[in-house]
């Protein structure tokens, strides 16, 4: 049961579809003061849900705050991470469960035992929002109620759920074509290359470098008869440069977000300076949306929408305040807490609050401040593109995720988990934040495999991809100026092959799972107190978790060990993936078992009675034989299992025939 | 046995004590290759050692370089931090096991499998440095063999191995006064309150802030009444003021480091401007450690030496350098290049290479380039105050623990783990660092339980403290602008009670402990390979520390968890300290067990036939009474237990008498 509650004029997010009636509020298991709301926690209660947010799948002990943000060097204490994602849940999981979704564009902090250990505290920045509270029995029921309201997840096309390479950036086409080579001639599979922000003409939206890329669409060609889709980053922001016919079009129709005075709000980004385009705006939503078709129309099926959260490097004015104040500073005699005052001034040029609060939306016909409707943007960018799409070739799906998000984008793409870093936490992180995400609607997600920033180890990114073939968005990432993590830049290649190898594998299950948790608003990753909710222990983990409801995976998540400790909620069989070849291992009891997991090696724990299809694999995705499966089972009975598949590539998800049962 | 070669002309250290006759080189189990030497690793092969590092005990896997480093926001891919700890341990632990110390004041770079997974070098900056290597047959040897070439480590009086209270900073003597008021009347035990920075009289060391400790002579007489220590903080940095008789003495007597001119180097730290007293040189040195007794003639017996890395806010070169570079960036059309450019030129204002380059010692008659010898600088400042220490009172223990380090420091002073965060993994971190320092002679060490930088939660600072409980070093220490984190603070305080309790009913074994790794140059805190080398699964497990060899712990380093898995190399039986009540738990067996292991208690698991001596407890280490011991143990043979036990005051360490026979 869904209750909806109005106070003051919210504006408006589009995150919910589902109409739902207006209930006036009443203090219950909540209790209102001011903007806030307070919930007593019991001592084992456990609250899920926040999306993308540092910490455990269990959110108590920290306070979050939604509000988008770019933070590359994000660590426990961060607070804001790239996404916005109100919904958090409540209750034991089992008879009494809640949901509770904030919907407002603005900042939300949720203090979930960090003030008081005992207490949840919700506040809202102001006294504008909606709030739906959701009742259920089990978690998965609440979930789904939730899932249900916000509407159906994005569906990626079957491609992407390959192996991508990325890097920031393959700077030439040549360099582009030696990494497919690279991997072609070890038989390594790969479906996908990514492009950073030089493929671009000095970092212009919808451009082409013609002296590194000269033969661009020959390149997308010729890597599509290779089975590669090359896939362009787009930024948030437009170069402010005359002539450029992006930006003289936005200039003219008056598209770009407006300073105080009405002038086009300039920053800078990428390119230098820059100008927003008012993602919020229907025209020029659609406006931009529509740029998309230059690079489709040169081959391109997917893109990766950047910087929208948004990221601002500076502001015209804010440089002209640091620059007036250095003067200052330099002709004082500067003592340790003016010398602070200004590393400090200098570490606050980029994303700025005052600069968040010095620009203008026109959104749904009124005029908003920037920092009202924040966390709208990568949102709004996302749809922009995504609507083009759908106008533009409505039948074909098309990949798109972003980095910034709010619920609602779900709808219409994918996210990367952020610019994260190449550290063992940050592998763990990844896996907590699966579930968070799926509850929020987001399915078509994983991080940046190996680390974006920070020099990765062979190990890590080893790993790392263990536990990633199992994530819809499977992606090698990093920064400039890092380790290059190409697998085959390392001494034991044929384990990366051996274990991407296994991804190929295990698609049919993988996009079975997906297909079917965006069908039914349900999870793809579940976490063990899902499952099995009245097991006290699996309650508590979180570095296991259940792919759909088939298998269990246990990721190695820990340097210089050759396997771990599992806990089995129930007796499971271990299957092992090495070099395309499945291994048959132990049978486990219920409780702690130490699993011997050698690096290299994909590691599965099949559910007693449940059945897992698994293909022959192949160098991309297309190799995939679908139909062709060979079905891994133990136990006296074995349940069905309904197998989605379809051609992944058109939009008629719905058709009865995709699902078939297999036994 | 100990091989010792020496290559070029190497600047002595005084890290070595013991007289070992020179070798020359030849290739054997490494190869050597220009200024670097190399060894392969074998498959399982543990790499022990290199002290004050992150990661884990098993340093494989990362690329770790000595060169101390002030880096307050330290993650899993920084390679430096405070100390310097050149000495790793190779082989199997069993038969055939090596020791490698580097002895060189310069950078060196351990890369332990990170270039190339299967290969450990060792590389050297410049071509003037002594090797040591080690063989023995355990780790146990080579630890010993190499301690005992290092020389005894230092001893801390008893009392410092109570509970110590710091903040970032008590700014009054009222608010010192209120601190040990609040402990006290919940009769919470305490035994220090540490002073940082703002006791002194605008951040000069050896003075008094006046205006806020008027009394400060009296508040020391009056706190040593109720048996708390006031240790305040001395910083590596003398302010450069007219009139201040420190600054008037060292520039007057030369005693300042010196730039290439000859003129007294000045760099920006706490103060404002400040000089470096050349620690290396031996006048300044023992005119620097003298100073110490200014405050021991206050009452003063404990000291910690800060920021002397040295760190460096800034030096006026450098600050002209950015304030010109500024001007520049100013009149630019500041494109993305440009703009990163200029933050990454504020980004490494402090603690710049160049400058580090830029001034000199005179160090053994000759003078040196502060890079060349910059490792030593902290270890010589701690040498500085400790051997005034011993010319000033021979025969009394004074509390001396610093932030830098270099091998060779050990002889003089304990070493805080340096300026952590309140993260759950910085945790982990005190809890595998332990062991390593132990390795290197650190012995009196602990990390700033809580975390330093960062907000604090309630359930980080319980769990921390259930760990820190066994620690030498036990101290609450946070900075600035954070969540104060006194316990008392929290919502149950009772918890916090019970935990800090149990450390003064453990003290008796910590300290014997604690002492005879001291006088007998073995492992306070052993990794379970050391005790247990052959049984492959112990050789993993990073989370479970043996103190001594009676006990073994198993510390809760997890967000919203009740118990953890434990391995059990043998039988054992828990003990649960809770509440000032030793309740004995559950006898496991060899194996991985979950244990129940609620917030707020202390769990101890003791070796079967071993012996486990505990005391009443008390509100400080004065109320101790370490000859009423109830023994714990269980088995049919019990082992007898060598304890030790003395005043904790004087130096006559080496009594027999301090030995009895528990059994």
């Amino acid at each position: 049961m869904v209750k909806k509650y109005v106070f003051g004029t919210p504006i408006e997010t589009d995150a919910v579809v589902k109409e739902i009636k207006e209930t006036s509020w009443k203090d219950d298991i909540f209790q209102k003061e001011g903007n806030a709301f307070h919930y007593l926690l019991k001592t084992d209660e456990i609250v899920y849900g926040l999306g993308e947010n540092v910490r455990g799948m269990n959110k108590r002990g920290w306070r979050y705050v939604s509000n988008c943000s770019d933070n590359p060097n994000h660590c426990e204490h961060t607070n804001s991470l790239y996404g916005a994602h109100n919904f958090i849940m409540m209750g034991d999981g089992a008879n009494e469960t809640y949901g509770l979704f904030v919907d407002t564009p603005g900042t939300v902090t949720f203090d979930v035992g960090y003030t008081d250990i005992d207490r949840l505290s919700i506040a809202m920045e102001n006294e504008n929002y909606k709030i739906y509270l959701i009742e259920g029995q089990t978690y998965q029921d609440v979930v789904r109620e939730f899932r249900e309201m916000i509407g159906r997840s994005y569906i990626a096309p079957k491609w992407a759920f390959g192996y991508g390479q990325s890097r920031w950036s393959y700077e030439t086409a040549d360099e582009v074509r030696e990494v497919v080579r690279e991997y072609r001639k070890r038989d390594i599979p790969i479906d996908s290359i990514y492009l950073d922000i030089d493929y671009m003409e000095r970092y212009k939206d919808f451009t082409i470098n013609r002296d590194s890329f000269a033969d661009f669409e020959n390149l997308v060609e010729e890597m599509k008869k290779e089975n590669i889709h090359l896939v362009p980053i787009i930024d948030g922001g437009v170069k402010k440069e005359d002539g450029y016919d992006v930006y003289e079009e936005g200039k003219e129709n008056g598209y770009f977000c407006k300073d105080e005075n009405g002038e086009d709000f300039v920053i800078g980004v990428w390119p230098g300076k820059c100008c927003f385009p008012d993602m919020l705006n229907d025209e020029a939503r659609r406006w931009f949306g529509d740029k998309y078709r230059i690079l489709i129309d040169k081959g391109i099926d997917g893109f990766w929408n950047d910087m929208n959260e948004p990221a601002i490097f500076y502001s015209e004015k804010r440089l002209k305040k640091v620059f007036d104040k250095m003067e200052e500073y330099k002709t004082k005699n500067l003592d340790v807490n003016t010398f602070f005052e200004m590393t400090d001034l200098i570490g606050t040029i980029s994303n700025n609050p005052e600069d968040y609060a010095s620009f203008y939306h026109n959104y749904k016909g009124k005029r908003y401040r920037h920092d009202q409707v924040h966390n709208l943007f990568g949102y709004y960018m996302t749809r922009s593109a995504a609507e083009a799409f759908e106008r533009y070739q409505p039948e074909k799906r098309i990949l798109l995720f972003s980095r910034a998000s709010y619920i609602g984008m779900h709808r219409y793409g994918g996210i990367w988990q952020g610019d994260n870093m190449a550290w063992w936490s940050h592998l763990r992180m990844n896996v907590k934040m699966m579930p968070s995400l799926n509850m929020c609607g987001f399915l078509y997600t994983g991080a940046d495999v190996g680390g974006f920033g920070a020099d990765t180890t062979e190990d890590l990114l080893l790993r790392w991809l263990e536990f990633a073939v199992f994530t819809p968005l499977l992606r090698n990432h990093s920064a400039r100026g890092t380790r290059k993590q190409e697998v085959y830049r390392f001494s034991h290649i044929p384990k990366f092959s051996s274990v991407i190898g296994a991804r190929y594998q295990l698609l049919p299950y993988i996009y079975s799972e997906y297909m079917k948790a965006a069908l039914r608003n349900t999870m793809m990753f579940n976490p063990l107190s899902f499952i099995y909710g009245k097991d006290n222990l699996a309650r508590q983990v979180e570095d296991q978790l259940l792919v759909g409801e088939n298998i269990m995976i246990a990721p190695v998540c820990e340097q210089n060990v050759t396997g771990r400790v599992v806990y089995f909620p129930e007796r499971m069989k271990q299957l092992v993936f090495k070099d395309g070849i499945i291994e048959e291992g132990n049978i486990f009891e219920k409780g702690f078992s130490y699993v011997n997991m050698p690096m290299g090696t994909v590691n599965v724990f099949l559910r007693e009675g449940y059945l897992l299809p698994v293909a022959k694999g192949g160098k991309c995705v297309e190799d995939i034989k679908f139909e062709d499966l060979k079905l891994y089972s133990f136990g006296e009975k074995i349940k069905q299992y309904e197998y989605y598949s379809d051609d992944g590539e058109t939009t008629d998800f719905d058709m009865e025939s995709h699902i078939r049962i297999l036994k």
